[in-house]
């Protein structure tokens, strides 16, 4: 579990940086076959509550694979969000995975139970051993509601299991939302300017040295036929990301790049 | 290096699985601002040419985490193939990162620095201490060349060093492609259907434990506004494959599902 707890009375007035890792979980993402949609979607969730993403995954619907890669970021970070493999086919393995990860035994979930029992009956669907699957959750688990389909994910410690289908993902990242502490809200503002990040390099160098706690970022792109940088300065002291924002817009200036920035969201 | 050389000369005719990792460096995707474009298109290139991708990570622009994840990734599997950070500016730390996990120096490489050289000559740019930034390569390391914006990749035993932007990761892989052995082409067969998974779950498990040899993968869709699934069947023995697929679309139609086969492409 996250150790904000904890830190709430030690003597640092910082909030401090609370962590997270995402897992993809399925091979049709590492066929190319699927392009992921929820990394990005979740990254940015968990941002504006002051949560950042500082690794991700994605692994095959194997058990060891699945349950090497959870063991191995729950403790690394505080959170860990996993997406895929919950259904009620023979490849949605997720469930299982975890409770081996976690060394607890896995069944039918009396809640889940009476969740899907009630949603067939409503929707005249058979309640088959197959859909009774999505019903088997790790032992300790809470549940995650699924307002979309119903079949719900768990959490179990600090990691929270979620389906595939981004909009299933959404829905339950807003139901599990209030149960996450957040930390240090990062702020982050973001430059373009059309010329090549060499152009800049140097004077960008110089201001990173000059605003140690300012994260900046130089990331070339090439839209409508043109080279330019997109230049991302992120931090949670917005006054300091506001005087080095000012001195990156100088330089860009500076260096013929037109420099624009985008809008704050 | 992979082990396909040295199995030329087994006993066994069947070509062995060649794999690969990917790994993804660049704070920008870990906190949702830009959306990764490039594992797609990695997957499905050495998927044509009988490389299956096994993992993916996506790593910040830290050294330690860059190094160690290239470390565990390179022994795990066949090929490594990185992209981002390999450009002009203090944040692009993936060449030195890689230099940190081999154990090696880095210093200008002498091709690398007559092509920038000659490239800023001709385009009249200044070849500055920045820019001389993009011809430091780790000792040992062979070049990958950028027909794009000429800063070249490289390649490090069986690891791939390539840049963030998708148009210069294309180029690259063709550039690079011939130093790959690929083995056993996996050939895969897409089976639409409009009922949920659940409804088809119980045969799918039956046909997946008749077809060992078959991966049978069912991803649950959500699609103008209706559910359906999508079955992805997967072999090297594209005769046990048809038998595979002929059972699956079966299946759905009973299921009322209206099964269409993709076009294979």
């Amino acid at each position: 579990m996250p150790d904000v707890m904890s830190d709430a009375k030690s003597e640092k007035s910082e909030p401090r940086t609370v962590t997270a890792a995402v897992l993809l979980i399925g091979d049709e993402i590492l066929s190319g076959r699927t392009k992921d949609a929820n990394l990005g979607f979740i990254a940015t969730f968990l941002g504006d509550i002051g949560i950042q993403v500082k690794e991700a995954r994605v692994v095959s619907d194997k058990r060891d694979r699945i349950a090497e890669a959870v063991n191995t970021l729950r403790s690394a970070y505080d959170y860990v969000f996993t997406t895929g493999g919950i259904g009620p086919t023979h490849d949605d393995i997720t469930a299982d995975s975890i409770a081996h990860a976690f060394g607890v035994p896995i069944g039918p979930h009396p809640e889940a139970m009476e969740i899907l029992t009630r949603h067939y009956a409503e929707t005249g669907g058979e309640f088959t051993d197959a859909r009774k699957r999505m019903a088997r959750i790790p032992e300790g688990a809470s549940l995650i509601p699924n307002s979309v389909s119903k079949a719900p994910g768990f959490q179990l410690e600090n990691v929270f299991v979620m389906a595939g289908i981004p909009i299933i993902v959404q829905v339950m990242m807003d139901a599990l939302s209030a149960r996450l502490e957040g930390g240090a809200k990062m702020v982050s503002r973001t430059i373009d300017c059309f010329v090549g990040e060499s152009a800049i390099a140097e004077g960008l160098g110089e201001i990173q040295t000059r605003y140690p706690n300012v994260g900046i970022g130089s990331y070339p792109f090439y839209r409508d036929k043109q080279f330019g940088t997109s230049l991302v300065l992120r931090s949670v002291d917005s006054s300091k990301l506001a005087d080095a924002v000012t001195e990156t817009i100088a330089l860009a200036a500076k260096a013929g790049g037109k420099p624009v920035e985008q809008a704050q969201t």
